[in-house]
């Protein structure tokens, strides 16, 4: 760890030995970058004017990159600049992490991660701290992974882990899905059913928007424009790749999923619908018809004979009775109640 | 059959004749290898770790091929690594196989397939039992089929029984939209058709998410990006390539047809709705007209001549018979009932 | 004519002499096809294992091909072996045609051809009578047609009619969409509009499947993959390819049609809703307050004066029919009627 | 002006002398052909037999080139023929013209336009007058426009012709759809709309499809597909492009604008149908209440002490009074009515 | 400044004195163009016919381009003549601004800006202040920006003056749709609600319209079309095509968005339908039960015996208050009130 809390600069010799860097060597890391088989990697947190000084002065960035970094929110993408390639890539920010950009306060947190890689060097810069530059800066240290001596395995390295982080995300929306079918199907039309249908699809979209360029970073890297990459790795850029692919489909029939559930939803409550007029319908009908017996013979003629019958009341609760059961019969054959 | 019951190990000698390996021979496929004119076929199930060990020392596996093996559900794909080729497809499951891997549960049952590919040698990996791999087996060892003396013929009749498998589910599919859409002419629009739709919907999306990658996996084996594939035997991968286009050709003609289906029901549930408002209005309209003649003469007033009319009664009853048939009739005859 | 009753075998000789085979010559076939200026047209109805044979003897044809033949209901498709193609196209089958094979039953039926073709001749290979095959079969006896003296002119003459069968379809196609949209506009709704909507929608999905790949066969023939296509004869299949085109237009413009279609029916079956339902709340509204009106009069109270006066009734009745009028009027203006 | 009056033959010889063919003349236009530096135009309206006999002899017109001039309604494109390239492409035709082209009878009435060009003439052949025509031939007459000494000036300036008798088509449509807007909003929904709705979709359509082949035919003509282009003339062609590209574009601008449109009619009606069913829920509760207490005091028990009540009747009179306002300010507040 | 207050002409010379040109050399630019090394730069505001004749004849611009200059609401295009390239951009108008150009009527102002560049110089016409013009024009002037000693410089400064116009606009939509969704989620689906969709669609359609081909133009410079851009200002290209991507992704999310949100509405109001039909049924059968009870008691048959019972009237109200709350209470708990 060097002195100051954002930055940890490692130094892989050509023998192996893994050293990290104090704040006074920071300076001559231009010296370094000359050495033939040192691999450097130069972290920064929270870049501040300073950090971004000694990037221009000891990695030769270019202003566009610079202003990149300051403006943040770029989309995924490759740069190429002389000498130099700077790759834009977004990681899931784990719960917890405090500060996670997402660009339309939607979906799951996404941490910026800028990389400037040339001969001999990579430099990842993000904002708050790092779970996937954690984990490789883990793996690299212990050197488990032999990977570890090149700029392009470092790379892979850390896009593996970008992608990886993805997963996680795709299984969560996956039962998110399952379960708005399930409540649809189930009758549920509500208002958080509806909130839940838009959330779903904003980050569908928030995603689809931030992984289809990071597809085309990895074609890039994989089209072998950038010549740190040395044909041993190059199977695992395709690997990248196809888990990328791999991603993009999910989102994909998850999209088309949701699209399906909620045209399903406008038929159930279609449906419905119609279920309740006939329902309406029909006992409408049902009460209708006595209070029309009794408002007959509620009218006040002089000379209605059935009034003086003796059974004229029990008749006509009779008919009453007989109307109500008849056409709730009748409505209950069709199927209207 | 070798030892251990999860390996097949056959070998095809120049001269035509064919042997299973037993357990000890399989640690000298390497020198197998070397013989030219040899074609091995190692097929394993449900793959233990010393059989991963196998295929890296004698195959020469590549880590990756090794980690998509140990994560399974992998995309369809063709993987190219120095001297072998990694081919992932997917068959139709069985009725009745146990192990059947459906990435998320819907459709029909599809077993992953690993295919190593290289010189002079085939390995298959799956995990329970493969119909496709057993009855390509039994052809081979009887050699009806004149291709199985080259690995490309060997690969093809693999995935020819692959595809082969498509097309019942294909013609299933069909009667299902066929059942569907004469339950919704027939006007039942309950919530088991919906279901139906639902998921019907979702096997094809499946289906062909799954079925897009193979098309492509055939297109790169066509287009002779794996050298292993001779002259002789590319109009056969032309047929597998055929038979994928027309596949995923049905799929797209299904889901459209879904999707008129689909916007029949909403038609058809609308049309219905208009049916009972009308009902609905004209039955109010009829049995609420009598109800107010019967209304007015339940009013007390004291001189109301028509209720000493000898006839007023039978009278206020013909009036609203008359007006229930009269409204009857009017609306019978705009087609409202 | 042969003596087989589903052969007929034509050949042209270099001077122009036209002569049908007899059985016995069939076998002589492939001494035949090595004379040059020869072009011979094999036609084969409802082809047997017999027909099959002398197919693969005389021809050539690949095993794939036989399989193909064997199978029926291939993609229309354009396949490439040594020496030889195979056209796979689906003409119109006129009315009373018998065996016309319509892979789903629905849309026009339609008659599978496997045209086999190579230096010299064209083999046809049809189920059922083809009215296509007889049609250019006349013309080419005749030699009315300047083409008919080379495998490309004769292929172009087939492909030429087979595309014309589709214009009645197209023309009939468009009528029924006309009448359709009377249908609709003019306020019919039911089921069998439906039912015709999702007939056309089937049809014109059935007729796209079969017509884009005969489209992709025509470009694939002018792209000049198919050697035996002269130069003087390509304009012809540009023809072909601009009538697959302008078929294929139209199916697409006719999709948009119903699709516009459909929407106005929604649209048109929402409006009438609307306009029922403030009929109906106009009518209720209408029909109640009276009831109300009478309901109170209709009240035991001892004392009520209005009852008592002389003109309570028929101030009350008044008072009745003027609501009626002036809700009446005012829903009226309101156009609620 | 020669003899027959649907000809017209102009030729600009090589110093700019401009001189009208007589019929005896036209027999000779193959020779004139041969001289360089001559330009002839020919304009044939109505073709007859007749003429299609001089195009034959005279330009060496191709078989296919004369059967679509026989057939018309072809789609617009460029065929090539040796020696000659065939233009199909349609104007928009003026009001009052009669004999206007409309493959399905919707749209602006297009005349069909068939130009050949070659080395030093182009000939155009229509069907009734063409306004187009007149006003390039009135132009290159007057010689006011340079490009008129060569066959690919001459070609831009009758297609640019066509191209800009477009724009008012649009601006029509524009207004039309704007007007459609305005009513939909304004809550007329009626047929007379949905019938404009289904016109203007028809019209969109009907333009897409001529227009956008006739794009294709432009980019051909750049892409120098043509010889007889010269370089000069270049940037005329891309401007011809540009402008079919924005007449496209506006196109599908306002097919999105009609679509959404549409659906704004589809919310407006549905909130529509929820305000009147709110209001009919309302008017049924406000009027039924007091109806219901009315009943009550209509009942003939025998002792029903506040019927002897001497203000029974007024405050009976009352309550319902205060039900039907209490109801109806509670459904007011609640925006129900 | 010049003499006349449309016209600004600066030169940068090689020594980087910056001069503005007074009127009378405004008529020698052709003589200055030739100098190698001096960089001018000419604004034009609203050309008028003298400006034009300058452009003609100091600049050579072609007569094609002096068409589309006065015919304005060009595409936004790079059309490139001997030795000169015009490109047609639209700048964001800011509010206040008086005489914008927008096509419709609809959406951000825009202001169309004609750059036409050349060896050596670059003239900008507008029609009405371009606030982006004279933005750049300070930069340009004070020569903060070291980019502005080349052509392709000063062409970067303003087209990324221009793409960073749109970047509020963008903001604004984004805020007005997440308005928007709070509105319909809230139940607001009112006419103003329907108003804002459709003004928004307009909108992003009119946007897209506008920077898609603005795209299109930044990647015809990228790939060195035109031949005025060195290699050290490629990358600034890029990052303005990054850009102009970011934007139109952004604006195909917006899109998406607002498609979501009007299902959402379609939902919300079909649910609320649901739910307002269920309370009709529910109030209609609650308060006709007790009618009909009432209507029963209020019949005038002679023996009634309930009539006469002293509790006759209280059982009877009670009966009618056990239906409203039985009734009640049941629709209650169907979640149907």
């Amino acid at each position: 760890m060097t002195g100051r809390p954002n930055h940890v600069a490692l130094v892989r010799f050509p023998g192996g030995e893994l050293r990290s860097l104090d704040e006074a060597e920071l300076g001559q890391i231009d010296k370094l970058r000359e050495k033939p088989g040192c691999l450097i990697w130069l972290d920064i947190t929270d870049p501040a004017d300073e950090d971004i000084g000694l990037l221009r002065k000891e990695f030769d960035v270019h202003p566009l990159a610079v202003e990149d970094l300051q403006l943040r929110k770029q989309r995924p993408k490759v740069d190429t600049y002389p000498g130099q390639h700077v790759i834009v890539t977004y990681e899931v920010r784990r719960a917890g992490d405090e500060e996670a950009t997402s660009a339309d306060g939607d979906g799951p947190a996404l941490g910026e991660i800028h990389l400037f890689v040339g001969a001999g060097y990579l430099v990842s810069v993000h904002w708050g701290p790092s779970a996937v530059v954690s984990d490789v800066r883990e793996r690299f240290s212990k050197r488990k992974d032999a990977l570890g001596t090149t700029v392009g395995g470092l790379l892979y390295a850390v896009l593996d882990e970008v992608v990886d982080g993805y997963f996680p995300v795709l299984d969560d929306l996956s039962e998110r899905i399952d379960e708005l079918e399930d409540r649809i199907v189930g009758g549920n039309q509500g208002g958080s059913t509806l909130r839940e249908v838009l959330s779903i699809k904003r980050e569908l979209l928030q995603l689809r928007r931030t992984l289809a360029p990071q597809r085309d970073v990895a074609n890039t890297l994989l089209r072998r424009e950038v010549e740190l990459i040395e044909d041993a790795i190059l199977p695992y850029f395709q690997d990248l790749y196809d888990h990328l692919v791999r991603v993009l489909d999910q989102l994909d029939l998850y999209r088309d999923l949701v699209a399906a559930t909620l045209d399903a939803n406008l038929s159930v409550t279609s449906n419905n619908l119609n279920a309740i007029m006939k329902r309406l319908t029909a006992l409408t009908v049902v009460l209708m018809v006595p209070t029309l017996i009794a408002g007959i013979y509620g009218m006040n003629f002089h000379s209605m004979p059935e009034l003086s019958w003796p059974l004229g009341y029990p008749v006509a609760l009779a008919v009453m009775g007989l109307a109500i059961a008849g056409l709730g019969l009748f409505f209950w054959r069709k199927d209207w109640f």
